[in-house]
């Protein structure tokens, strides 16, 4: 399924910062559990990232791994939140990041 | 144009704090500015969003326009930085912005 680009939307971006930002298992031990989640129905759109080679001073580098998701409405994002597989998720993988940073934004 | 949900792609996040966050007219002229922007047929996917009502405290909510593009590459971003239009698009509304911050993540 994709997005047509003039729907209005809701973005879920999250920035994981690792508690081991250099342990490759750790990193691929997240990528993998947003793997699965992505796989999810009710998330129409995704990206799992890393910081790009991109330099200017106004971009924020310092995060381990980019979780975007897009839904269709802030309805299908609660829907996400509290489905069993993203509390799964939090449960399992939780120990591997020291913190997190969100940025919700619903279509202007 | 839509974006299939498993390419690899560009993620370019963009925050904006307005220097007068709480007018309307600096709003909407930001958002006008951002408007033009996401015609350019470089950006498959963009939206342009406010802070959503969620509220958990990990949710950065202090920002005042949300602006995401997703790119096919890291090529068509650098297309994009160039662009007569991006740049006209700065000189027009850099006035209005206090500060941004950038995420630009690129598929792992």
């Amino acid at each position: 399924m994709s997005l047509p680009s003039n729907n209005s939307n809701f973005v879920h971006h999250v920035l994981f910062y690792l508690k081991n930002p250099n342990s490759m298992e750790d990193k691929a031990s997240l990528v993998k559990g947003l793997q699965e989640l992505s796989k999810m129905p009710c998330i129409p759109f995704s990206n799992i990232g890393s910081p790009a080679a991109t330099t200017r001073e106004v971009i924020e580098k310092d995060y381990s791994i980019s979780w975007l998701c897009v839904f269709e409405s802030a309805q299908q994002e609660e829907v996400y939140q509290v489905h069993p597989l993203h509390l799964a998720f939090i449960e399992n993988c939780k120990h591997l990041w020291q913190k997190v940073v969100i940025y919700d934004a619903e279509t202007f």
